[in-house]
C-alpha cells in the first residue's frame, strides 16, 4: 500500500527506502520503537559528543545494506526469493532488540543471567506471535536454521551487515573518519560459495582495510579510556543503587527500572511473555538518567558521589597498563576514600575499578572470511592475505585499567 | 594548564580545541552539561532519524565558529583583547543554557510565563556568582551592554554564530545536505563597520544562498509536518499531565518535572535561584520520555492514549492548509473522539489540535545584514542583492494545520 | 555479457554501474573518450584547483543520474521499455560531445558560425551510422522527436540530468559546497503528468533551492571575475593566433588546432561527415596548452605576451561595473600599450577586453518547472513559490567588465 | 601586502590560505604553474575518471598541512622562526617540481638518466638564483642540511606531508573513500624528540591504520592493474616515438618534447641552467597527448597502433600473476603479431611487456616511525604496535605482470 511506503533520509547512506509493508510494520512495532531511546554507543558521547546515534537507526542502515547486499547476490545469479529476502530483511532489522541501555553495564549489573542475544529471541517470538507466524522465515535466518545458511552469515558472521552498518555509523557519526571501512565496495565483492558468504579476491584489500579499520575503531572509540572510565564508574553506580534496593532502600526509579533494582532475574523471569520481558521492553536510557539525576541527591554518600559524578561528567581517572594495578595501590586508595568520606572499605570499593579488558578481534576458528579465486577456490582470508598477520590479528589483546574517583 | 586542554572530534567541523581553562571550566558546569541530555531538535528525530544531536554539541559548534570569526575579524585589524575574546567564547557557549526539554513544548505546556533568553540570563547569573563574577563580560555581551556591540551581534544578530553553526549542524544530521550555508565561506567574509558586523560585498551570494538554505531547513526539517503533529501530541499530552496533576492526580514524575506538572511557575519563583530555577536546572529530555512511558499505562484514557501514541510513533495525523479548518469538521472530530473513548469534550479537545503556524525568516526592521562596499559604503542585503526580494523574504508565511489522533 | 560489466568509482556519486554492453559501447566510442581530455569548466581551474573534472565524467554521472530517474518514474507507474530507457541513457550521454575544447572561448575564435548542439547532433548521426542505427531512439530523444516528450526533458529542460549533475559535481570539485543542490530528492520527487515531467509538491523547497544554488553556482563560479578574466585572454590569444595563421604566419598546433586556424569554418564544412568534423572530433584540451607554451616565445609580441600570461597565469586584471567602461579611459589604456610595446592600436586591442555578461537563469516562457499537487493540477513554480520571485529570478541580470593586461 | 593574500577553495581541506607574498610568488612561478598542467596520477584517470587533480593541487595541499604541522610542533613548546617556517613551506611546495608529465613513463622512457628529485633541486636552485637566495633554508631543509632536521622530516619522510597529502587527496578524487588516513589526528600526534618527528603513544591506532591505508592504496590505486596496462602501453608508445626519432623520422611533437624524443640526455645535459633543464620545465601532459593523437594515423604501424589504442582507451590487456610469464607464451604472441601486423619481432615486442612490480612500503632501516611514550622513551612503531607485523609490513611484495595488445 503506498501509505506505507516511505523513504527515510539517512546521513551516512543518503536515502533509505523502506521496501513494502511488511517491513514497515516490525519498524512501527514498540520494540523497534524503543530502539529509538537506546544510543548506539552507550557513554562514549562523554567523549565523542556527536555519537548519539540510536540502535533503531542501526537497525535502518543494517537494513539497507541488507537490501544492497541481496540485490548483488542476486544479481551474480544466486536465487533468493521475495519470502527470503524479506525473511532477511526483518532479521537484521531485529537482531538488536533485546539489548538493552548501555547494554553491557546492564549484564554486569542489572540483567545479569541472560544475554541479549537469548533476549532478542525472545522477543522475536512473542512478536512472531503477534504477527501469527510471519516472522519464521527471519526467526530460522537468526537462529541458522534456515537452509540457505549464507543468509544467516549476512546477519550475523565476520562481514555481517550489522558490522558493516555500526563501523561505517559509527565512524560517521563519532568523526573518526579514518575508521571509514567502504562497505559499498565490500558488498560489491559479496558471493556466495558452497552456501558460504565469501569475498572476491580482488576484494582482498578492502577486506584487509575493514580488519585494520575495524581495529582502530575499537581501540580508538570502543575501547577509549574515556569511555571505559564512564562505564565504569556507570556499573558501580548501578551496583550499588541495587545493593541498596535488595536491602529494601526506596530509590527513585521508573517501574522498569525499579524492577530490575529488586529482583535479581534469572532466565525464567524473561520465558513465555514472563514478567520480566514485559519489563525489558520497557527499560531504555532515558530510564537511567532520570534515575541518576535523582540519585544524585540521594542519602547514601556512595550512591550520590557516583551519580553526580556521572551526571556532571566527572568521571573515574583511568589508568590503562601493560601490567594488573598493584594490590597495594588498590588498598591505600581504599583506605582513602574510606576516611575521605567516611564510609566501609566494602563501600569504598565502589569508587575504583581494576580489571583487564581485551579484544580479538578476528577469530580464525570460530567464523573465517573466505576469499573466493576465479578458478573457484576458497581460501580463508588469513592464508590468502599476503600481509596481514591473522595470527597476531586473532591474538587476543589485553590491556589492565585501574579507574578510581578523582578526589 | 595541560591538563584541561581538549581536543574534541566534531564529525560538522573536524576536530574542535578548547582554548583554556576558562572555557574549560565552563563546559563542564552541569548547567552546560545539563545540555547534554537535550536534543538540539527535540521530536524532529521521528522524521530525521539521525538527528540526535545535542544543544552541549551545537554549543560546541558554535564555540567554534566564534573562535574562527574573531581570528578572522583580529587579522583584519579590529581589535579584540583577550577578555573580550573570552567574553565571546563565554557568551556563545552559554546563550542557549536557559533551554528546556524540547523548547517550544514546554514553553506552551510546564515553563509558561518565562522565556528562555531570560532563564538563560538567570543561570548565567548564577554561574557567574559561583565563579566570582569571571562572566561579567561575557553578560554584558550577551545582554547587548558591552561597549563593541559587534561582540553581541556574533551570539545573536542575523548573522550570528548560534544559526551558522545550527543551520550547518541540523543540516548534517538531518542528512539533508542541500541545507549546506557554507559557514566557512561566510565567517571569512566577516568585518566591521561603524561596530556593526557587516559581510563583504563579495559575499553577497553566499548570503542569499545563506537565507534560502534557511527557508528549506525551516520547511524541509523544522516545519515538517510530522515533527508538527508530533510537537502537538507532546503538546496535549503534557496540558494533560498538569491538569490531572493540578487537580491532585499523582502522577510518576522525576521530583523535577513533577514540580512543574504541579505548580503554575510566574519569573518570581525563578528569580534569585529561586526553587523553580533550581528544579529547570535538573530537566531535560529523559525525564519526560520516562515519565511518557508510564502514563502509556495510566488510568485516564486521554493521557494513557496521548502517551502511548508517543511512545510508540502513533502520532496525530496532520493535515496543512492554505486556509483554517472547518469548525464543523473540528466538531465531527470532536464528537468521534467523545463516542469512541467515552469521553468529555472537554477531554477529546486533546486528540486534536488546529492552529497556524508562521515563518517570517527575515525581519528587515529589527536585524539586517549589512553589505560592505570597497568604497566603504554599507547597503543593506534587501538594497544590495540585485535578485533576492527581500520584501517576500520578510513576509510573514502563514499556513493553517489540523493534527488529529488517528484511530 | 558479463566481461563489459563494469562498476566506475566516482566520488560524487560513490559507484556507477555501466548497465549494458548496448551503454558500454557508446562510452568506449573515441567521440566520448575525447571527452575525457575535455574539463568541464575549462579555465575556471585558474580559481578552484581542484576543478578539473571532464565532461567524460559528467557525462557518466548525468548517465548514472537518468538511471535513478527512470527507476522513480517507473515506480510510479510510469511505462518505459528496455528500449527506450536504452535511448534516454544514450542520449544524455551523448549529450555533450559536440563540446570543444573551453566551449565558449572556441565558439567566438575558432568555430563561430556552429552551435555545439549541432555538433553533438552531427556526431551522434556519424556515431549511429557506425552502430547500424542502434542509436535512433537516442538521437529522436535528443531532438525532442520521440513521442513521450517526458524524455527529452530529462536530457534537455529547467530539470534535466545535465544540470542535476553539473551543479552538483562542479559544486564538488570546486570545493562550494553550498552549491550542493540536492540532486537525489529532486529526482524522488519527479513525476509525469500529461507527458510533462514535474515535482510533487512537497519538492518545492527543493526547488526553490535548487534555483538559488545554481545562481549562486553562476556567481561565485561560471562567472567569478578571474575566470572570465582569463576566458577573454583566451579569446583574444586564438583571435591574434588565427589572425596571424590567416594572414600566412606559420604557428606551431596540431593538424586539428591547425585547421581551424587556417580556416573560417561553416556548417557546410562539418556536415556529411565532413573535414572540419573530423578535424572538431580530435580537438582538445591539450592542443591548446601545447599550442599556448610554444607561442609563448613566438616573434609576434601580442601573441607571446597573451600566450605567455595563459601559461604562467598573468591573467587580465578584470573590473566588474555597474555601467560600461568610459571610452576615455579604453583610449588611454590603448595608447599604454601602444608605447609601452610599441604594438599598432589594432594590436593593442588584443590587450584588452570590454563587454557585458549577463544571467537570465530562469527563463519562464521556454522551460517551467511544474510543480504537482495531490488534486492532479499543475502550477508552475513561477505561481507555486510562495517566496521566490520569479519574475525577479527570470529577470536578466547584467554587469559590465572591463579586462586589461596588468603590466 | 593584502594584494597577494589568497584564499584558496580545497574540496579536501576547505579552504587554503596563502599566509604571505613570499609563499605567493613561488606558487606564481612558471615552474610552479607547470604542475598546474600535470596530473598527480597520470593514466590512473583510464580506472577513476575522478582522478584529474594535478600536482601543483597537491603542493597546495601539502603545503597546507605543513602550515598545520608546524603550528602544532610550536603549541607543544617546539621552536620555530619565522625563517624556517618559510623555508618549511617553501620546500614542500617545491618538492615536485622536478617531476615530468606521467612521471614514472618518462623514467623509462625520455629521461632515463636523471630522478625526479634531482630535478626538482636543479630547478629550486635556478629559482632560487632569480629570487637572490630567498629559497636558501628551503633548499636547505630539502637537502637535509639544515640543523633542525625534523623540518625534513617533515618535507621527506615515513610521515611527511607529501605522503599525508597525497594519500588523503588520491583517495579523495579516486572516490576510494576508505583510503582515508585521517591526516588532521596524525598532525595533531606529532612531537619532536631528539630532533627526531615522532608520534604521541595514543596515536598509535592512527599510524597503524595509515600505513595499512597506505596499502590499500597501493594495490587499489596506484597498482591498480588497468593503470599499470595504461602505463605499460604509454611507455612503449613514447620507446618506440624515440626510436623512430633517433632514426631520423619526424614525427610531430611540441619542440621540448621533441627535443628528448631526438636526445639520450645525461645529467650533464641538465646542469648549470642546461638545455634539457630548460626544455624539461616547458613539458606537461598536453605535449604528450597532443602528440598522440596525431601520432595515432603516423605511417608507423607501431606507433599508430599503440597511439591509437592510448587516445580512445583500447589498453593493453593485462594479467597479474605470482609467477613469471611463461617464455612460450611471450613467443607465440609475438609471433601472432608478427603476422597479424606484418612487422618483424623487434616491432611485435612493443605489443607487449612483462615484468614484476614490487611494493616494499615500509621500510624499516630507511625510515621509520618513533612512537613517543609519556615516560620520554621512543619505540620504533614496528616494536610499538602489538599488533601490526612490519616484518610482514616491510616485506617487499612482488606481483608479475603480463601485459599485451588486445587484438
Amino acid at each position: 500500500m503506498p501509505l506505507k511506503r516511505k523513504i527515510i533520509n539517512d546521513p551516512v547512506f543518503g536515502f533509505i527506502t523502506i521496501p513494502n509493508d511488511f517491513v514497515y510494520d516490525i519498524i512501527q512495532h514498540p520494540f523497534l520503537q524503543r530502539l529509538s531511546r537506546i544510543r548506539q554507543l552507550g557513554l562514549t558521547s562523554f567523549v565523542y559528543p556527536g555519537a548519539q546515534h540510536t540502535r533503531f537507526h542501526h537497525s535502518l542502515g543494517a537494513m539497507f545494506l541488507m537490501g544492497e547486499a541481496l540485490k548483488t547476490l542476486k544479481e551474480k545469479g544466486h536465487e533468493i526469493s521475495e519470502e527470503e529476502k524479506n525473511g532477511a530483511l526483518a532479521a537484521i532489522l531485529m537482531h538488536d532488540i533485546g539489548h538493552g541501555p548501555f547494554s553491557h553495564v546492564l549484564e554486569h549489573t542489572l540483567v545479569t543471567h541472560v544475554q541479549h542475544e537469548t533476549l532478542s529471541l525472545l522477543l522475536m517470538k512473542q512478536m512472531n506471535a503477534e504477527l501469527n507466524g510471519a516472522l519464521q522465515t527471519a526467526i530460522d535466518i537468526f537462529t541458522d536454521k534456515y537452509p540457505k545458511r549464507f543468509l544467516h552469515q549476512l546477519v550475523s558472521g565476520q562481514l555481517d551487515m550489522d558490522r558493516l552498518d555500526y563501523l561505517r555509523r559509527d565512524s560517521f557519526f563519532t568523526g573518526v573518519s579514518e575508521g571509514n571501512i567502504g562497505s559499498a565496495r565490500i558488498i560489491k565483492m559479496l558471493d556466495v560459495k558452497d552456501d558460504q558468504l565469501v569475498v572476491e579476491s580482488k576484494g582482498i584489500y578492502s577486506i584487509e582495510n575493514f580488519l585494520m579499520s575495524r581495529r582502530l575503531m575499537f581501540w580508538q572509540v570502543y575501547l577509549h579510556k574515556t569511555a571505559v572510565a564512564a562505564e565504569k564508574m556507570m556499573i558501580n553506580t548501578l551496583k550499588r543503587a541495587k545493593e541498596l534496593s535488595m536491602n529494601g532502600e526506596r530509590l527513585f526509579a521508573s517501574p522498569a527500572l525499579s524492577y530490575f533494582l529488586k529482583k535479581e532475574t534469572t532466565l525464567a523471569d524473561f520465558e513465555n511473555h514472563g514478567e520480566a520481558l514485559q519489563h525489558f521492553a520497557l527499560l531504555d536510557d532515558n530510564d537511567l538518567w532520570s534515575a541518576l539525576k535523582v540519585w544524585a541527591s540521594h542519602g547514601d554518600t556512595v550512591l550520590r558521589v557516583l551519580s553526580e559524578g556521572m551526571i556532571n561528567r566527572k568521571l573515574f581517572k583511568i589508568e590503562i597498563t601493560e601490567d594488573e594495578v598493584e594490590p597495594e595501590r588498590v588498598k591505600q586508595q581504599l583506605e582513602y576514600y574510606t576516611r575521605k568520606f567516611n564510609v566501609s572499605e566494602h563501600e569504598a570499593g565502589y569508587f575504583l575499578a581494576s580489571d583487564c579488558m581485551a579484544t580479538d578481534m578476528y577469530n580464525k576458528e570460530d567464523d573465517s572470511i573466505g576469499i573466493l579465486y576465479k578458478d573457484g577456490t576458497v581460501k580463508d582470508i588469513s592464508k590468502a592475505s599476503d600481509m596481514l598477520n591473522i595470527e597476531l590479528l586473532s591474538k587476543r589483546v589485553e590491556k589492565h585499567y585501574f579507574a578510581y574517583l578523582r578526589v
